[in-house]
C-alpha cells in the first residue's frame, strides 16, 4: 500500500489514506461502510500490527474499481501532509553512511576521512518536519549555508529491543522519502541537533509504501535536485550500514517503537562538498526522489 | 506546587498529583468534587498554561487540611513515577555546561578543554525515562563505563521561539531532577544520543516544583551520591549557559514545546573525570538531590 496523511479540503483534519489508482481513499470511511473498522491517523494504523497491513491491503484489492460513495477523492484534489506529521519523539538520523559522502565530507566539514566503524546517529525533534510542498526556512541570521542531504526513511512497525540483522525487516512497517536539511554552520562540538534540528529541517513524504511493496530497500535509486540541476545521484546499495544492520544496532541499545522514524544517511553530492562550496537561499526548489516511493518538492523562503 | 505523576496502586492507572503537607492531593478529583475541571496527567496540565498553575494553587490553599474524601493520599502509600513518563519529544540535553566539568572532561574524555562558545546540545529518546527507583539497566555487552550525571531538568510550559533570555523563565513550566547516565565507550564520531540515549539512561522525578516556587533557578545546590559515597557536589550558578540562556539560544532556531525537558549539564565529579576512573555497576546505588526539588535513589541492575 501507498499510505498517505491528507487534509480532504485546507481547513479539514487530517486523515489517512492509501492511493489507488490515482485516488486517495479513505481508510477510516472505506473501513466503515465495509464492516471493517479502521483508524483515521498513520500512527493509530502502525500500532494496530503487520496483520492490519495485510488484510487493509486485500480488502482494497477486493473492493478496488467499486468504492463506496464518498470514500475515493482524486489525489490531485487533496493536501498532502508528512506520512505522520507528528512523529512521537526524535527522528533517529544516520551521517555518513554513503562512501562517497563520507569521503567528501572529510573534505570540507570536520568529520573524519575514515569510514565510521559503527553508525553515527544523531536526532531531529519533531517540530522539523515539514509535508509535500511545504517551505523550507532559511533565517539568515542563522545560517548562511543551508544544505541538502535526500534520505531514505525508515518507519518501523513493531517495538524492537536486541533484534539481530536477519530479522529487522519484520520491524519495518514501511518506507518513505525524507529530505535531511543541515545549517552546516550551526554544528557545535561535534553535535549535529542544532545544525539539523531546526524547524522545518525535515520534508518527509510524499506517502509511506508498505514494506510488503519494497522487499529489497537496498536496491532504491535515490537523487535531489535544485532548481532542476542533479546534485546527487545514487543508489540505496552504497549504504555502509544498511536497513537490517540499522535496525539491529540501535536496537541493542534503544528500544524502537511503532511508528519511529529512521533517516538512513545522505550520498555524495551535498552542499557542503562541492568545490566551490553552493548552498540553498530563499527562491531555491529542492526536489528529492526514493525510487518505488515518490517524490518532494519544497521551496526555499526566507523567515 | 510540587506536581507528581502517581499511582495510588501498583496496576492503577497514572494520576496528576500535587504534594501538600506529606499527602498527594488527587488534582483531578479534587477539581472535580470543587466543581474546577483539573485534568489528570502533567502534560494535559502544562497544556492548560501558567493561569492554570495560579488557579490550582490558590484553589489547594482554600482547601487546605480540609479535603474532600478520596481525595487526599499519604504520599508513602503511593508509587511515583516520573513526573512526565512519556515525553512528546527526546528530551534536549546540554553538555559540558558547568565550568570544572569542562575541564574534568577534556583531560578523559575527547572534548575540547576551552570553554564552549555555544551550548553543546544533545538529546535522549523518551524511552531513556525511568521514574523514581525504578532500576538503571547496565547491559555489560554494551559498556564496561557507565557514568553518573546529576542535573537541573527545566520543563517548557508555553510555546517558545525566538525568545530573548530577558523574557525566557516566563515560558518556564517548573523543574525537576534528572540524572544524565551516559555509557562512555558508546560514543561515536563525537555523537553522544548512543551513548546517553539507551532505555533507562534518564531518571526523572520526583516532582516538578512550578516556576513560582523556585523564582531563581541559579541558585540551588545539586548533588549525587554512589553508594552514599559524595560524588558531585556543586550549585547551578556555577552553569557556563544559564537557564534563561539555554531557552534563548534553543529557541532561535529550535521551537521550544509544552513540555518540553531541558537537562542543563551537570557538575564536576562524574567518574570519567576521577582518578582512577570510576564506573557504575550492578548493585550500586546512586542519589541525587537538587536544593528545593527532592531527591532520586536508583538501583544499577544488571540486565
Amino acid at each position: 500500500m501507498r499510505l498517505v496523511t491528507y487534509r480532504p479540503e485546507v481547513c479539514a483534519a487530517a486523515r489517512l489514506g492509501a492511493i489507488v489508482d490515482g485516488a486517495v481513499i479513505d481508510l477510516a470511511r472505506f473501513g466503515a461502510t465495509t464492516g471493517h473498522p479502521l483508524p483515521a491517523s498513520m500512527l493509530e494504523f502502525i500500532d494496530l500490527g503487520p496483520q492490519a497491513v495485510l488484510s487493509t491491503s486485500s480488502l482494497l484489492d477486493e473492493h478496488r474499481g467499486k468504492w463506496p460513495v464518498g470514500v475515493a477523492v482524486p489525489v490531485q484534489n487533496v493536501n498532502l501532509l508528512a506520512p505522520i506529521p507528528r512523529p512521537r519523539k526524535n527522528i533517529f538520523g544516520i551521517g555518513l553512511n554513503y562512501v562517497e559522502h563520507v569521503s567528501e565530507s572529510s573534505r570540507t566539514l570536520d568529520t573524519s576521512k575514515d569510514l565510521p566503524k559503527e553508525p553515527v546517529i544523531f536526532s531531529k525533534p519533531p517540530t522539523t518536519v515539514i509535508g509535500p510542498g511545504d517551505a523550507i526556512e532559511h533565517n539568515r541570521e542563522i545560517t548562511q549555508q543551508l544544505d541538502w542531504e535526500v534520505e531514505l526513511a525508515v518507519i518501523i512497525g513493531t517495538r524492537a529491543k536486541g533484534v539481530s540483522e536477519t530479522d529487522a525487516l519484520q520491524y519495518v512497517f514501511g518506507y518513505s522519502v525524507m529530505i535531511d536539511i543541515s545549517a552546516r554552520d550551526c554544528r557545535r562540538a561535534g553535535q549535529w541537533i542544532y545544525s539539523k534540528g531546526q524547524d522545518t529541517f525535515a520534508p518527509f513524504g510524499p506517502c509511506i509504501v508498505t514494506v510488503d511493496e519494497i522487499p529489497d530497500p537496498q536496491t532504491l535509486n535515490l537523487s535531489l535536485t535544485v532548481n532542476g540541476v542533479m546534485k546527487q545521484s545514487s543508489n540505496t546499495r552504497h549504504m555502509l550500514f544498511n536497513v537490517p544492520a540499522l535496525i539491529a544496532d540501535i536496537s541493542k541499545a534503544i528500544t524502537l517503537e511503532p511508528g519511529d522514524i529512521i533517516a538512513t544517511g545522505t550520498p555524495e553530492g551535498v552542499g557542503a562538498g562541492r568545490n566551490p562550496q553552493e548552498w540553498l537561499w530563499p527562491g531555491d526548489v529542492v526536489c528529492a526522489q526514493v525510487e518505488s516511493i515518490g517524490e518532494l518538492r519544497h521551496p526555499v523562503v526566507a523567515v
